[in-house]
Protein backbone atom coordinates (compact mmCIF):
# COMPACT_ATOMS: atom_id res chain seq x y z
CA UNK A 1 0.00 0.00 0.00
CA UNK A 2 1.34 3.50 -1.15
CA UNK A 3 1.38 5.97 1.15
CA UNK A 4 -1.20 7.71 -0.90
CA UNK A 5 -3.79 5.12 -0.63
CA UNK A 6 -3.10 5.41 3.31
CA UNK A 7 -4.08 8.87 3.45
CA UNK A 8 -6.96 8.03 0.99
CA UNK A 9 -7.65 5.87 4.11
CA UNK A 10 -7.94 8.89 6.57
CA UNK A 11 -10.11 11.26 4.12
CA UNK A 12 -12.36 8.38 3.69
CA UNK A 13 -13.28 8.64 7.68
CA UNK A 14 -13.06 12.28 7.56
CA UNK A 15 -15.58 12.17 4.90
CA UNK A 16 -17.59 9.74 7.20
CA UNK A 17 -17.80 12.16 9.82
CA UNK A 18 -18.30 15.70 8.09
CA UNK A 19 -21.50 18.07 8.46
CA UNK A 20 -19.85 21.03 6.53
CA UNK A 21 -21.27 21.21 3.94
CA UNK A 22 -22.52 24.05 3.70
CA UNK A 23 -19.74 26.93 3.85
CA UNK A 24 -19.89 29.59 1.75
CA UNK A 25 -17.06 30.28 -1.01
CA UNK A 26 -15.31 33.45 0.63
CA UNK A 27 -13.04 32.97 3.62
CA UNK A 28 -15.09 34.13 7.22
CA UNK A 29 -12.05 35.21 8.74
CA UNK A 30 -10.69 37.59 5.39
CA UNK A 31 -7.70 36.64 5.98
CA UNK A 32 -4.94 34.82 4.09
CA UNK A 33 -2.08 33.07 4.83
CA UNK A 34 0.90 32.56 2.92
CA UNK A 35 3.29 30.04 4.27
CA UNK A 36 6.38 27.51 3.82
CA UNK A 37 5.06 23.97 2.63
CA UNK A 38 7.34 22.68 5.35
CA UNK A 39 5.81 19.30 7.37
CA UNK A 40 5.92 20.90 10.46
CA UNK A 41 4.55 23.74 10.33
CA UNK A 42 0.69 22.92 10.63
CA UNK A 43 -1.25 25.59 9.46
CA UNK A 44 -4.71 24.88 10.53
CA UNK A 45 -3.41 24.21 14.16
CA UNK A 46 -1.23 26.74 14.78
CA UNK A 47 -3.54 29.90 13.89
CA UNK A 48 -6.55 27.50 15.22
CA UNK A 49 -8.26 27.97 11.66
CA UNK A 50 -11.36 25.82 11.20
CA UNK A 51 -12.32 25.14 7.05
CA UNK A 52 -14.06 28.35 5.80
CA UNK A 53 -11.84 30.41 7.63
CA UNK A 54 -9.07 31.39 5.40
CA UNK A 55 -7.54 31.03 2.42
CA UNK A 56 -4.12 28.84 2.79
CA UNK A 57 -1.61 29.60 -0.05
CA UNK A 58 1.99 27.89 0.44
CA UNK A 59 5.44 26.92 -1.48
CA UNK A 60 8.98 25.87 -0.58
CA UNK A 61 10.10 29.06 1.91
CA UNK A 62 6.91 30.88 1.97
CA UNK A 63 8.32 33.29 -0.92
CA UNK A 64 6.56 36.16 -2.77
CA UNK A 65 6.52 34.89 -6.23
CA UNK A 66 4.26 35.67 -9.20
CA UNK A 67 2.06 32.85 -8.62
CA UNK A 68 1.69 33.72 -4.82
CA UNK A 69 1.27 37.54 -6.15
CA UNK A 70 -1.71 35.85 -8.50
CA UNK A 71 -3.22 34.32 -5.35
CA UNK A 72 -3.29 37.14 -2.80
CA UNK A 73 -4.28 38.92 -5.63
CA UNK A 74 -7.55 36.66 -6.83
CA UNK A 75 -7.94 36.44 -2.73
CA UNK A 76 -8.53 39.94 -2.15
CA UNK A 77 -9.83 40.65 -5.36
CA UNK A 78 -12.76 38.38 -5.94
CA UNK A 79 -13.46 36.30 -2.57
CA UNK A 80 -13.16 39.39 -0.27
CA UNK A 81 -10.05 39.16 2.02
CA UNK A 82 -8.35 42.49 3.55
CA UNK A 83 -5.27 40.88 6.13
CA UNK A 84 -2.16 39.28 4.96
CA UNK A 85 -0.49 37.09 7.06
CA UNK A 86 2.83 36.13 6.40
CA UNK A 87 5.33 33.04 8.00
CA UNK A 88 8.70 31.89 7.42
CA UNK A 89 10.44 29.39 9.83
CA UNK A 90 13.53 28.13 11.72
CA UNK A 91 15.28 25.01 10.40
CA UNK A 92 13.54 25.88 6.99
CA UNK A 93 14.99 23.58 4.32
CA UNK A 94 15.65 26.76 2.13
CA UNK A 95 18.49 28.26 4.53
CA UNK A 96 20.84 24.65 3.43
CA UNK A 97 21.48 25.75 -0.35
CA UNK A 98 22.04 28.39 -2.84
CA UNK A 99 20.24 29.02 -5.87
CA UNK A 100 23.23 28.65 -8.00
CA UNK A 101 24.92 25.37 -6.46
CA UNK A 102 20.97 23.91 -7.08
CA UNK A 103 20.44 24.80 -10.25
CA UNK A 104 23.78 23.98 -11.36
CA UNK A 105 23.40 20.13 -9.72
CA UNK A 106 19.90 19.70 -11.47
CA UNK A 107 22.02 20.78 -14.55
CA UNK A 108 24.11 18.69 -14.39
CA UNK A 109 21.95 15.66 -14.00
CA UNK A 110 19.23 16.68 -16.47
CA UNK A 111 20.68 18.61 -18.54
CA UNK A 112 18.54 21.62 -18.47
CA UNK A 113 18.96 24.46 -16.37
CA UNK A 114 15.66 25.54 -14.71
CA UNK A 115 13.86 28.47 -16.06
CA UNK A 116 12.79 29.24 -12.20
CA UNK A 117 14.92 31.25 -9.12
CA UNK A 118 14.86 28.90 -6.84
CA UNK A 119 14.04 31.48 -4.25
CA UNK A 120 16.75 30.39 -1.34
CA UNK A 121 17.75 32.47 1.36
CA UNK A 122 20.51 32.94 4.27
CA UNK A 123 18.79 35.11 6.57
CA UNK A 124 15.64 34.53 7.72
CA UNK A 125 14.16 37.77 9.31
CA UNK A 126 15.37 39.41 6.30
CA UNK A 127 13.25 36.91 3.80
CA UNK A 128 10.45 37.84 5.39
CA UNK A 129 10.61 41.49 5.90
CA UNK A 130 11.60 41.03 1.65
CA UNK A 131 8.65 39.29 1.49
CA UNK A 132 6.03 41.41 2.94
CA UNK A 133 7.93 44.15 1.20
CA UNK A 134 7.42 42.52 -2.63
CA UNK A 135 3.33 42.21 -1.51
CA UNK A 136 3.11 45.51 -0.64
CA UNK A 137 5.09 46.70 -3.67
CA UNK A 138 2.83 45.07 -5.81
CA UNK A 139 -0.09 46.69 -7.63
CA UNK A 140 -2.28 44.19 -8.13
CA UNK A 141 -2.88 43.17 -4.59
CA UNK A 142 -5.12 46.23 -3.38
CA UNK A 143 -5.54 45.84 0.28
CA UNK A 144 -1.64 45.91 2.59
CA UNK A 145 -2.44 48.02 5.45
CA UNK A 146 -2.68 44.98 7.30
CA UNK A 147 0.30 42.47 5.89
CA UNK A 148 2.38 41.05 8.61
CA UNK A 149 5.46 38.92 8.54
CA UNK A 150 6.37 36.17 11.16
CA UNK A 151 8.90 33.20 12.24
CA UNK A 152 7.55 29.89 13.25
CA UNK A 153 9.86 28.13 15.91
CA UNK A 154 9.69 24.26 15.02
CA UNK A 155 11.60 23.74 17.96
CA UNK A 156 9.13 25.72 20.51
CA UNK A 157 6.08 26.02 18.49
CA UNK A 158 6.09 29.78 19.16
CA UNK A 159 4.98 32.52 16.40
CA UNK A 160 7.41 35.27 16.64
CA UNK A 161 6.49 38.68 14.90
CA UNK A 162 9.35 40.43 12.62
CA UNK A 163 9.35 43.84 12.67
CA UNK A 164 9.69 45.66 9.84
CA UNK B 1 -8.72 43.69 17.83
CA UNK B 2 -7.91 42.66 13.76
CA UNK B 3 -8.49 38.43 12.57
CA UNK B 4 -4.64 38.78 12.61
CA UNK B 5 -4.26 39.86 16.35
CA UNK B 6 -7.54 36.94 17.27
CA UNK B 7 -5.17 34.56 15.63
CA UNK B 8 -2.28 35.27 16.92
CA UNK B 9 -3.57 34.49 20.18
CA UNK B 10 -4.78 31.03 18.89
CA UNK B 11 -0.92 30.80 18.16
CA UNK B 12 -0.28 31.41 21.73
CA UNK B 13 -2.56 28.46 22.72
CA UNK B 14 -0.87 26.03 20.47
CA UNK B 15 2.95 27.13 21.67
CA UNK B 16 1.41 26.44 25.61
CA UNK B 17 0.51 23.06 24.68
CA UNK B 18 3.31 22.40 21.99
CA UNK B 19 5.23 19.21 22.37
CA UNK B 20 6.88 18.03 18.75
CA UNK B 21 10.44 19.89 19.02
CA UNK B 22 12.12 17.08 17.41
CA UNK B 23 10.90 16.15 14.41
CA UNK B 24 13.10 16.09 11.48
CA UNK B 25 13.32 18.41 8.33
CA UNK B 26 12.43 15.84 5.26
CA UNK B 27 8.44 14.73 5.40
CA UNK B 28 7.99 11.78 7.61
CA UNK B 29 5.81 10.20 4.82
CA UNK B 30 7.75 10.81 1.52
CA UNK B 31 4.83 12.93 0.14
CA UNK B 32 4.01 16.14 -1.03
CA UNK B 33 0.25 17.55 -1.26
CA UNK B 34 -0.68 20.45 -3.84
CA UNK B 35 -4.09 21.72 -3.16
CA UNK B 36 -6.12 24.64 -3.93
CA UNK B 37 -6.34 27.80 -1.01
CA UNK B 38 -9.98 27.22 -0.37
CA UNK B 39 -10.59 28.15 2.72
CA UNK B 40 -13.37 24.70 3.13
CA UNK B 41 -10.20 22.75 2.39
CA UNK B 42 -8.81 21.54 5.26
CA UNK B 43 -5.53 19.36 4.24
CA UNK B 44 -4.39 18.03 7.58
CA UNK B 45 -8.02 16.89 8.58
CA UNK B 46 -9.27 15.86 5.55
CA UNK B 47 -5.94 13.42 5.19
CA UNK B 48 -4.96 12.67 8.41
CA UNK B 49 -1.76 14.63 8.11
CA UNK B 50 0.20 15.17 11.62
CA UNK B 51 2.96 17.67 12.36
CA UNK B 52 6.11 16.03 10.47
CA UNK B 53 4.66 14.15 7.72
CA UNK B 54 4.14 15.92 3.97
CA UNK B 55 4.91 19.23 2.23
CA UNK B 56 1.85 21.13 1.45
CA UNK B 57 1.60 23.25 -1.58
CA UNK B 58 -0.86 25.57 -2.38
CA UNK B 59 -2.54 27.95 -4.45
CA UNK B 60 -5.66 29.65 -5.85
CA UNK B 61 -7.06 26.71 -7.83
CA UNK B 62 -4.12 24.09 -6.86
CA UNK B 63 -2.85 24.58 -10.36
CA UNK B 64 0.51 23.90 -11.78
CA UNK B 65 2.63 26.86 -12.44
CA UNK B 66 6.87 27.51 -12.44
CA UNK B 67 6.52 28.27 -8.67
CA UNK B 68 5.09 24.83 -7.59
CA UNK B 69 7.28 22.98 -10.25
CA UNK B 70 10.26 24.71 -8.28
CA UNK B 71 8.59 23.67 -5.17
CA UNK B 72 8.05 20.18 -6.03
CA UNK B 73 11.99 20.34 -7.00
CA UNK B 74 12.82 21.10 -4.01
CA UNK B 75 10.38 18.12 -2.20
CA UNK B 76 11.22 15.60 -4.01
CA UNK B 77 15.55 16.68 -4.66
CA UNK B 78 16.67 17.63 -1.20
CA UNK B 79 13.83 16.52 1.27
CA UNK B 80 13.38 13.54 -0.06
CA UNK B 81 9.83 13.41 -1.10
CA UNK B 82 8.56 10.26 -4.11
CA UNK B 83 4.63 10.42 -4.43
CA UNK B 84 2.73 13.35 -4.97
CA UNK B 85 -1.06 14.35 -4.25
CA UNK B 86 -3.19 16.87 -6.23
CA UNK B 87 -6.22 18.14 -5.02
CA UNK B 88 -8.66 20.66 -6.42
CA UNK B 89 -12.28 20.93 -5.68
CA UNK B 90 -15.59 21.88 -6.25
CA UNK B 91 -17.73 25.05 -5.89
CA UNK B 92 -13.61 26.19 -6.58
CA UNK B 93 -13.34 30.33 -7.00
CA UNK B 94 -11.30 29.84 -10.34
CA UNK B 95 -14.79 28.32 -12.52
CA UNK B 96 -16.59 31.67 -11.60
CA UNK B 97 -14.47 33.86 -14.27
CA UNK B 98 -11.96 33.99 -17.17
CA UNK B 99 -8.57 35.04 -17.49
CA UNK B 100 -9.62 38.03 -20.06
CA UNK B 101 -11.95 39.44 -18.02
CA UNK B 102 -10.42 39.35 -14.54
CA UNK B 103 -7.50 40.79 -16.07
CA UNK B 104 -8.80 43.54 -17.73
CA UNK B 105 -11.18 44.25 -14.62
CA UNK B 106 -7.48 44.95 -13.01
CA UNK B 107 -6.10 47.04 -15.99
CA UNK B 108 -9.06 49.48 -16.00
CA UNK B 109 -8.73 49.97 -12.53
CA UNK B 110 -5.11 49.62 -12.10
CA UNK B 111 -3.55 50.98 -15.04
CA UNK B 112 -1.54 47.57 -15.22
CA UNK B 113 -2.61 44.75 -17.06
CA UNK B 114 -0.85 41.82 -15.02
CA UNK B 115 2.19 40.02 -15.51
CA UNK B 116 0.75 36.76 -14.66
CA UNK B 117 -2.04 34.52 -16.39
CA UNK B 118 -5.09 33.50 -13.97
CA UNK B 119 -5.38 29.96 -14.11
CA UNK B 120 -8.74 30.39 -14.22
CA UNK B 121 -10.98 26.85 -15.55
CA UNK B 122 -14.09 25.70 -17.11
CA UNK B 123 -13.58 21.96 -16.39
CA UNK B 124 -12.55 20.50 -13.12
CA UNK B 125 -11.44 17.41 -14.06
CA UNK B 126 -10.25 18.47 -17.11
CA UNK B 127 -8.30 20.77 -14.76
CA UNK B 128 -7.18 18.15 -13.07
CA UNK B 129 -5.52 16.01 -15.66
CA UNK B 130 -3.61 19.16 -16.96
CA UNK B 131 -2.05 19.34 -13.51
CA UNK B 132 -0.93 15.91 -13.24
CA UNK B 133 0.47 16.31 -17.01
CA UNK B 134 2.57 19.40 -16.07
CA UNK B 135 3.95 17.73 -13.39
CA UNK B 136 4.58 14.54 -15.34
CA UNK B 137 5.53 17.00 -18.20
CA UNK B 138 8.48 18.63 -16.07
CA UNK B 139 11.64 17.90 -16.65
CA UNK B 140 13.17 18.72 -12.69
CA UNK B 141 10.75 16.58 -10.66
CA UNK B 142 12.16 13.20 -10.62
CA UNK B 143 9.86 11.34 -9.12
CA UNK B 144 6.45 10.94 -10.93
CA UNK B 145 5.74 7.34 -10.97
CA UNK B 146 3.57 7.92 -8.40
CA UNK B 147 1.25 11.78 -9.19
CA UNK B 148 -2.64 11.49 -8.59
CA UNK B 149 -5.42 13.90 -8.69
CA UNK B 150 -8.04 14.52 -7.00
CA UNK B 151 -11.09 16.33 -6.77
CA UNK B 152 -12.58 17.11 -2.80
CA UNK B 153 -16.11 17.92 -2.51
CA UNK B 154 -16.83 20.57 -0.44
CA UNK B 155 -20.47 19.60 -0.07
CA UNK B 156 -19.64 15.63 1.36
CA UNK B 157 -16.24 16.08 2.56
CA UNK B 158 -15.27 13.42 0.24
CA UNK B 159 -12.50 12.84 -1.76
CA UNK B 160 -13.24 11.30 -5.66
CA UNK B 161 -10.23 10.36 -7.73
CA UNK B 162 -10.10 11.71 -11.42
CA UNK B 163 -8.47 8.79 -13.64
CA UNK B 164 -6.30 10.01 -16.50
Amino acid sequence: MSVTDELLANAERYAAAFDKGDLPLPPAKGVAVLACMDARLNVYGLLGLQEGDAHVIRNAGGVVTADERRSLAISQRLLGTREIILIHHTGCGMLTFTDDAFKESIQSEVGIKPDWSAEAFSDLDEDVRQSVARIKADPFIPHTESVRGFVYEVETGRLREVKA
